[in-house]
């Protein structure tokens, strides 16, 4: 059996899997928090409670995998984005409360292997998962094997527009500033801002605008919302079709909350496009854009399954 | 002992190459392409010849690597750029001619392979090697394996500027009609047009406009050139972060002509903006950017270890 811990920037989920890649018991709790021991102990307290709640001793785990937020080496958290933690020897700290051997990843990574064992990229080699989110996250798993540890996969901070917008990480013209959930509701507000008759206003009015308000106004057939659509799936376009020339994936599986919008709207052109301008339409092998299978269990499935893949 | 074959537009050229990755003898012949079949004889006779050169039976040799300027499988080229080849089943027909193993692979690929095990990549694990010519061809050697065959990577054609220049794949924007060679003899021609005073037009008018030309006159305090040197220098940089942002390699080695200019005016602004902008910066490994080592040997070193990469 195996444990897989997703840290998110509020909550921390662990999740006992068993040896063919189903979750058989999940426990939560809020981030809380104080200090990198602190840390260390509520995460190793929550593996050691899904491991009774599945009734598994802590000697039939094989091992534990941590997903973070940030950069990590096999036994340091080095950095984590919205929680501060820097350096911190989370292997020892951890195994001092629960010592079952721990394995750490990047959370992207995770949602990749978790995505190659039990999701999308189930019976392939390569698999690139492309998270749309605040950021982009971009998690890789090449002839088998995760592109992972300290040299875990950027993608999202490629550019694809030469002295475009400034981005975080203080390039201009990432991907990210383009086709991450964030960069959709900038410009869906943009949109609305210049169209004060657009569909997109009543929806906001109820719900505020998020990554679907832009997707559910353009299936009513607002003409607004359909241009913002059509221009967010051609910068998505640009970074995949960058990636699929780059690497030739079989699979690019595309993740987060913004994959969920209708097919018509978002996977049937971007496949359109990618299909159109790859450079492996002259021949070789074409690459499957899918939609991720897993949602928000892909973390832990594969943090879980980390071992399997490094 | 190993057979490497260069496989060139105009020129076919063997190398011998021992153990410790050493070019014993070297072979060369013109193309003079007529049918598959007799490119497959040519080739075969070209490595007999070298291997009688170098005093080694057909015994003695482990196996031949040929790297051709195309898409190949195991045992078939699949097209090749600029020779009229397409699903032609060379291993079958080399072996009818001179029968020890023959592995395929791309030019790229194979003078990835050179470098990684002979030149600017050894010792690494992770090597791009990011060819300067007419296009711009990219090697990838990952965990110490070649991303090659089939699926070998097209990473001239990652975009950087969207809605850019038209690219002879069908793509607009992509790196290799900024920074190839031949991008930069375009822009050293549009600003000779611009600037009738440069002394760009005093070096053209002695050997023409060539990749080194701009460099030379920059050298000698034009500032025309030294514009354009800069210019290009962005551009080369834009493409080289992506590919560290996306796959963070220890190295990333500059070959071709192009390569050669000075080190001021290229790898030196290159390391600067690589070192300031690439995603590592904020931890995990940084990427060294090097100058590759093997030039026209590359190919025949790469494709002769082509075995031990893949």
């Amino acid at each position: 059996m195996y444990i897989g811990i997703d840290v998110g920037g509020t909550n921390l989920k662990a999740g006992l899997v068993d040896e063919s890649g189903h979750l058989v018991a999940v426990e939560r709790t809020p981030l809380d928090f104080q200090s990198p021991e602190q840390f260390a102990a509520a995460t190793a307290h929550l593996a050691a409670a899904v491991a009774r709640k599945g009734s598994v001793g802590p000697e039939e785990i094989a091992c534990v995998g941590m997903g973070l937020p940030g950069a990590v080496s096999h036994d340091t958290i080095l950095f984590i984005t919205n929680i501060p933690m820097q350096n911190v020897p989370i292997v020892k700290l951890f195994r001092q409360h629960f010592d079952v051997p721990l394995l750490l990843g990047n959370d992207a990574d995770c949602a990749a292997v978790g995505e190659f064992f039990c999701g999308a990229g189930r019976g392939c080699q390569d698999l690139a998962v492309v998270t749309l989110g605040t950021g982009i996250g971009c998690g890789l798993v090449l002839g088998g094997r995760l592109r992972g540890g300290v040299a875990s996969s950027e993608g999202g901070h490629i550019t694809i527009c030469q002295d475009g917008e400034l981005c975080n990480c203080g390039r201009r013209g990432c991907w990210e500033q383009y086709a991450s959930a964030t960069a959709l509701i900038r410009e869906t507000k943009a949109a609305m801002a210049a169209h004060p008759k657009s569909l997109l206003h009543e929806l906001a009015a109820q719900n505020g605008v998020e990554g679907k308000t832009v997707f559910q106004a353009a299936e009513a057939g607002d003409e607004t919302a359909l241009m913002v659509c059509q221009t967010y799936v051609r910068f998505l376009a640009d970074g995949v079709i960058s990636l699929v020339n780059m690497l030739r994936p079989e699979v690019v599986a595309i993740g987060g909350g913004v994959a969920g919008a209708p097919d018509a709207l978002l996977l049937e052109p971007l496949r359109e496009l990618v299909n159109r301008e790859s450079y492996a339409r002259h021949g070789g092998r074409s690459t499957q854009v899918l939609r991720a299978e897993l949602g928000n269990d892909a973390g832990i499935l594969g943090a879980a399954l980390l071992q399997r893949a490094i």
